[in-house]
């Protein structure tokens, strides 16, 4: 079948291995998949991953090794982990596989990802998913997820006032889905066009220029995948404030952690999150991602479709299997 | 009279001019008073303060410029800072006035300290002490405040497992408040004589050699008051568990913030906290502070004790006014 690998450099391998359900997985045709930064990201060496790239997909069961086929013909999409689910284990058991130090992370950690005509899964990370939600709405849900984590963490009450830093994929889908949990969220970045993205649904945006940098804001989500993001989000969050960091950023910067505690700032770091309340988003037509599709590329065209996902122009990049 | 004061340099005045009460202001006779490492970090430039050092002490009231006289006479500590208690001062209405932007803190920032023979202050920030709590108890308070503060802001479970980094006062006194306060608490640090100070009353110990480098704890307190402290701390903290940062370091260093996103940390920053916790636990007689007293040096030799402060071997020096 065809696979995006990466094994030192990024190649599409026309003849890779179908891989064969185990038993309690299900057999997936891939159909839309999207590019996320952490797959760039991996081709720099991070989590230093060799395998099949990707994590965000929808796909259609075509088989299931188990007694119970229920799944067979279902359009399903998958959360990104599974944990090991052994007696013992202090994670799996308080139902934060996401945690668990030995769980397998799709196209990351241990398990080849969705960039391929087939995936296998355990039936356990998949979700049915709703018919009004298109394979380009649905496409999204990982990031979506994510996002929505922060609600799952932290309690943002209706009057406070919060900041997402960036206006990338990260910044936006975080910016959508808190205003689409109804939390008073201003967006800022520098491209007036992504902006629009968001201003169009109905968030506050303001371009970075013409943000004041003053500690007035009750929590500040740091999206902009920049090393020098985390400064100026300390800048920005008020006193007691709490200041949600979004961004995984492989290097090191000097800095001075002083005005976290001056301030009694909270740091919180958030990663992915769970599908239940972002399939429910979706499903009740809370979000349009369609405005973030900048292009869509076949399979054949997966390497170009990476460089595309390099330009400072795109937002998400998509890849279809059929 | 008397005073501590710095201006460049830190010199003993013998002719500082007496303050006199401002209207709602008493004037306190100090007794007893504690260097705490923020006076050093002072005469190194931290804050640009200019002025009577020192923010930990017991004294005595002499006068009240005010109707009310039933303080004179009374044993007294007092809060580190009072606000502005503007009708529209957020902060000072919710009760948080450390954090009113207008603030004056007691040594720190636009108010003359304590060491010297006489000090003014708002009645609102003092404190009686009780009868059974002895001068070299009390004059604790303000930092076993700051180590209360830890309780106020989080709630930690008694089955949760909690390492104090650092065998300094400042991770003396959190050690043993949070000892008081039930916590599975343990102490980890390079000296055994200042450890011994905290196993004596119960808490559990470890020097820092005998420490396994592992994300097992579920709340990590970051007292080292070193710069490197904070990713020792973020190597030790369980995913989804928390580091309190009480360290304030005046310096930056290089980090690497990817940790708190993967294993979704939280960094707490925690500065000083209100009197009446630590009051109680000082009537109480939760926690015995003698042993941490290694030298008691009269006003006059003040710059001899400042020096004293710095050995390795110093815990808590004193500086008495009688």
């Amino acid at each position: 079948m065809k696979a995006v690998v990466f094994d030192k450099e990024l190649k599409l391998d026309n003849n890779y291995k179908k891989p064969e359900p185990q038993k309690g997985e299900a057999l997936i045709k891939v159909c839309l998949a999207g590019i996320c930064n952490t797959d760039f990201e991996i081709t720099k060496g991070y989590m230093g991953y060799v395998g099949v790239l990707g994590h965000e997909f929808v796909g259609i069961v075509e088989d299931v090794n188990s007694e119970d086929k229920s799944l067979v013909g279902k359009r399903v999409v998958a959360e990104i982990s599974y944990g090991c689910h052994q007696p013992d284990c202090e994670w799996c058991n308080k139902g934060l596989v996401r945690h668990c130090p030995n769980r397998h992370t799709i196209g990351i950690w241990k398990k080849d990802g969705c960039f391929a005509e087939y995936i296998t899964l355990p039936t356990e990370i998949l979700f049915e998913v709703p018919e009004n939600v298109s394979n380009e709405q649905v496409v999204f849900v990982e990031p979506l997820a994510a996002a929505c984590e922060i609600v799952e963490q932290l309690h943002i009450q209706p009057i406070q006032k919060v900041l997402v830093q960036g206006d990338g994929k990260l910044g936006l889908t975080t910016a959508l889905a808190l205003h689409a949990y109804n939390y008073d969220v201003t967006l800022v970045g520098r491209h007036q066009n992504k902006l629009d993205i968001a201003k169009n649904q109905g968030v506050k945006t303001l371009l970075s220029k013409d943000l004041k940098v003053e500690p007035t804001w009750d929590v500040v989500v740091e999206a902009t995948g920049s090393i020098d993001g985390f400064e100026n989000a300390m800048a920005l969050t008020k006193p007691r404030g709490v200041l949600v960091l979004k961004s995984t950023v492989a290097g090191s910067k000097e800095i001075n952690l002083a005005p976290i505690v001056i301030n009694e700032i909270t740091v919180l770091g958030s990663r992915c999150g769970q599908f239940k309340p972002a399939i429910e988003l979706l499903k009740n037509e809370r979000i349009d991602f369609k405005p973030m599709i900048s292009h869509v590329y076949n399979v054949d065209d997966a390497i170009e479709a990476f460089e595309k996902n390099k330009d400072k122009e795109s937002v998400k990049v998509l890849i279809k299997f059929d």
